[in-house]
This record gives C-alpha cells, structure tokens and sequence, in this order.
C-alpha cells in the first residue's frame, strides 16, 4: 500500500506539500504542484487513513452542506454540483444533511459537524437571521451560507454567495410586463427572508418602471405548521384555488420558486382556468421539471453550477486563511421562457388573437 | 460539561449501557432502559466529542446512504425518512452521497465511507449485481441494500429490503384492465436489473390472468449516454413523441417510475395527445410530486416510511451481530388513482361516454 511517502517521491515535492493538498491547504501551493501531488495520488492509488488524518489535523476531509430538505428538487439538484465540485476541487466528500429549515435542526448540525471533525460548511437557510451559526463560527467552523443575509451587527466571517435575487424579481415582472401584462403578483409562503425581499424589490422596481405598481401584488401565503416534503407545491394549489374564485385576480404570477409555481398551475387548471390562456406562470430556480410540466414552466434561471464552483472554493479558502474579511457574491440570473406565459387573456381580444393556445 | 457517569447516574444504569446507546448497541438492552439512557442525555444536554468516541470503538455514529442521484426527487424523499429514523432510533447522522448508477463510484464511496469509520451502510444501487460490494463487507461494513437483488452465488451478508415490486406491476397493470385497456405496456430504460424484471413479471402475470398476454409489451428506451439529472423523465418524452407517431400505440402505459412517467405525460401533450381521454399514464414511487401534476398521476406508492424504519433497524441491528444470517423484506405496495388514468378511447365511443375529460 503507498503511503504519503511514496506520493511526495512520484511527485518530486516534499511530504509537507502532500499534507497540504490531503488537507486542503492549495492556497499555499501553486497550481503546478497541486496538480503533480493530485496526478501522484491517482497513480498509485493513494488512500489516506481518514481516521489518522483527521487525529493529526483535528479535521475531517469532508464538508457539510445543510439544506432544508432534499425532498425539493432544488436542493437534490444544487447538492450533486457541490458534490461533483467538492471531489473535483479538493476530493473531499460532502456530508449533506436536512435541517427543515429549522433553526434548532440547523444549530445541532453544526454542532454536530465540528465534532466529526468537519470544518466546512457550505449552508443554505433563508432564515431571516443567523445569529444562531456564531457558536459554531467561534469554534473554527468556516461557514458559507448560500442566499443568506450579511447581517451587518453579527461579527462572524462568514461568507455569502447568492444569485441576484433583485434581477430574478425584475426579470420575471419585466417579462409579463412586456406580455401585455398589467394586473401582476408575486407568490410566496408567508415570511420575507433576505432573499424573498431581494426577489420583491426587483418586482417592485419592475413595476413602477412600467407604471404599474398599483395594480403590481405581492401576495403572502397563510404559514403551513410544518416545512413538509411537497409544502411549497401545496400552498400554490391551495392559493390558486383562492384566486380562481375572485373576479380581479392577476392575469400573471410570479412564484418565489418553481416548486411553488407548479402547485399553482396545478391549483389553476383543477379550478378549470387555462396556464398561460387566463393565467401566465413563472418559476424560479429553472429545476430539471421545468420542461416536463404541463404547460412546460417559464422560470428564472440561477447559476447553480457557477454558485457551487465558488461556494466550494470559498469554504476551502476560508478553512485554510480563517481570518479572511467576509466577502459577498452575487451571480446574475436568467429567464427561460417556455410555455407558461403568453399576453393576458384582454390583450388577446383587443389584438384578436386565438385567446386559447394548447396547454 | 455533562459525562458519560453523569448520564449513568441519572438513568441509574450502568455506563457500559450508556456506552451501548451511544454506539449503537441497542438490541442488547431492554426498552425501558433503552429510554431512561435517552432522557438523561436529553435533560443533561450530554454530547459525547464523536473523535473520542471514534477512536475508543473504530466507528463513526453516522451511517452511510447511499443513492443513485438526489436529483431525482425520489430518492431526495427516501433520504429524508432515513434521515429522520436514524435520529429516532439511533441518534445516528446519515451520510448522503450520490453514485450516479454507477459501480465505480459506489466502490468508491463505500471504501471512503469505511476509512471515515462509518460502518453501517444503506445502499439504493438498482445495478444488476452487487459483487462490488463484497470488498466493503468484507472489512467489516454492515450493509442494506434497497430494492437490490440477493445474489445466491455471494457469500456476502448483506440483507435487502424492497418493496414488492411483482405486485406493483400487477396492480398497474389490472388498474388498466379493469378500466378496459387491452393494449398496455410497460416502460422503462434499457437494463433490466433485479426490480424492474419483478415489476415486468407482475405486469405479465396480469395479463396473462386477463387473456391479453399478446397485446401486453415491454418498451425499453435505448441508454443514454448518462444518467444525468432529469434523464428518466426526458427518455419518457422522446419515447412519448415516438408513440404519438404511431397507430397501434398502447392505449395504456405504465412506467418503471414516477419521474419517467411525469416524461411520458409531457411528449403526450406536447405531441397533441390528451393524458388520460387519449393514452392513460401510470407512475411508480408515488413521489409528492403526483398530486400536482397536470393531470395528477395515478401511482403505485411505496411505503418508503415502513421501508425505511427497517433498513435503519437492520442495519443497527447487523452492526451490533455482524454473523446474522441475511434476510430479504418485502413490502407491499398500494395504487394511488388519480386523473391520469380513464378507460381508453375505444371503450367511451362504444359505452357512448364523453371522449374528452379536463386534463
């Protein structure tokens, strides 16, 4: 069996240098050695014991990713790029765990993590705050939260990477404006996280762009007890049913995001009224799903694959240089229009237009 | 800070039986003591440092799950209950990671999940063989494995529990007959591994009960090149078009799973095919997705709740008495009807029913 020996030999660098790359110090490397050490490792089949690495360093070569639930498809989704980047950058594995987006759920697993040995931690909350990851930053975690908030009064580095949420919100307004659109609303469970209020911004912006913000809504969902597998899907069916029943209601819809955005087309066509006929439909996030609805979902697309190249690099970085200054980057998003959306039912008439295309 | 004497003193039991709750030794203890061990540790907050814990028995508290990809919202679900059952039971973290289908990978990941200390394993593979598992077993790893099939010519001890996948396919496909199909088929990817032939031989079996053996088919999609994302669902919408273009299709079609089925509506549709007045659809898994589809999807459902509480048990229970014999469990299976089934065109021209329904 090689040992670490044997890998710094092949690889004509000192021993040190392997240590480095085993446990993610490649900042201090050039990309050249990284590269011969990497090259050493594979051919000889290097396996370090992770049980004795990790009684050297104190630290795992693993990193935590803590999502609400992998029951959205969202999170199944961003989960296997971190993965793929995370083995691809460092080769380390990534320990993923389901917090419910529960603040309790998402303290214990943290804690839990640093006792494993694991010192990274790439976390997606949207919760409104996040005081409660300081106790786990004071111990040496090194944290970045995806779509979360800097909170300016809280001292932890940690470090925030997000789509830009403004434009997501001004895109999809933007894009049912240019429909013909004038009576629009933006769909969300109840509670404004840090993103949610971005998304609202950009829609809001939107709106008062094109002279409409008056008849521009956001409309809160009444909250579920519990953040359950299909819960988002739920309240849109729920919500759309509500709104078949009134006469004014919006001819477009903007969902916080697509798993949202399909219970309301669910809820839309079981109440008898036609996406995108009488109603016009957009996602966010663009989940594989998205081309396989019935109609196939317009959706603002998030840069998952760019985000989780940078989260990974990110934790990586901050595990190695702990006392880096907190950075926050945001990735531009991007509409996908399928067929979800078409011009409001009125514009059709005053146009002549079909007012009925296949759904 | 809480000791492992405090918590004994508390549940006025000894520390080797706190000791075996923490490792996961529980079948040697009585219930009542299993509970007092519990309580004292929740009332005294006692967290014992996993490293030490780790060296002192070689093993991590954590098992490994193992699943072919979390994209595919199925197995996001399944994690979950694992997830929290492990909790339950156990107090146990579980270990998420994705193999991609692929023999390599789960090699690869069953090695590192050992060299973690992690020594109980559940494994979602669906490949035709588990020969490469024999390696891990043998150094000791504890393995479920769902939905696989036990290969009498592998001394390995590894026990498999499934749902009942002969009845799934019976269930399907008498739903259909009874609703007056006579050309049905089954469909799913090229391969047929352990699950999918005991799904087909349930499907023949009802056919043939029902006289129509020779207008009951099997269509298998050719391989793609990876097992990616959204494949399932995207071999279901090309096989769909493919369908739509033919004459004597299937009036009824089942497929292998919920995500390829959700594939078949969507080339229905698009195609210009109404799900269910012209082709009735039926999925496998019942994932949370069916109740918003449009139309919703009639499904088999799996009791993945039952499923997962004894792959969590058998595997605590393997770790504890590594010599037990193997066992297989089969679960049954249940058909949930929604609107993507109906009696096909034929049977409403002749009964004089109306052709269309709201889709």
């Amino acid at each position: 069996m090689a040992t670490i020996q044997d890998v710094a030999r092949l690889a004509n660098v000192s021993v040190s240098s392997v240590s480095n790359v085993l446990n993610g110090r490649t900042e201090r490397l050039n990309p050249a050695t990284f590269e011969r050490v990497q090259e050493a490792i594979r051919t000889l089949g290097f396996r370090p014991s992770q049980v004795a690495r990790q009684l050297k360093t104190g630290q795992t070569p693993m990193l935590g990713l803590l999502v609400p639930s992998t029951a959205n498809p969202m999170y199944g989704q961003l989960a296997l790029k971190i993965e793929a980047e995370a083995q691809r950058q460092t080769g380390y594995r990534v320990l993923l765990g389901n917090t419910n987006r529960d603040r309790e759920q998402e303290s214990r697993m943290l804690d839990d993590l640093l006792s494993f040995g694991v010192h990274g931690v790439i976390i997606v909350s949207s919760l409104t705050d996040e005081q409660h990851f300081e106790p786990a930053t004071r111990q040496g975690l090194a944290m970045v939260s995806y779509d979360g908030g800097a909170d300016p009064n809280m001292p932890a580095r940690i470090d925030h990477i997000a789509p830009d949420n403004f434009q997501a919100g001004h895109l999809a307004a933007s894009h049912l404006i240019a429909l013909g659109h004038r009576h629009i609303a933006f769909v969300m469970p109840a509670g404004r996280t840090v993103s949610r209020a971005s998304k609202i911004a950009g829609f809001e912006a939107a709106a008062t762009e094109a002279g409409i913000a008056e008849t521009a809504e956001v409309i809160e969902c009444p909250p579920a007890a519990h953040y359950g597998d299909a819960e988002l899907a739920e309240l849109g069916q729920v919500l759309a049913a509500r709104l078949a029943r009134t006469t004014a209601r919006p001819t477009g819809l903007i969902a916080v995001n697509d798993m949202m955005a399909i219970g309301l087309m669910s809820g839309l066509h079981q109440a008898g009224l036609s996406v995108p006929a009488d109603v016009s439909v957009i996602g966010m996030d663009d989940i594989g799903m998205c081309s396989y609805t019935n109609p196939a979902l317009t959706s603002v697309a998030m840069p998952f694959g760019d985000m989780a190249e940078a989260m990974v690099r990110r934790v990586m970085l901050r595990l190695a240089q702990p006392g880096l200054a907190p950075i926050r980057l945001c990735f531009p998003s991007g509409l996908v229009v399928r067929q979800s959306t078409a011009p409001p039912p009125a514009v059709n008439r005053v146009a002549g237009a079909p007012t009925r295309r296949r759904g």
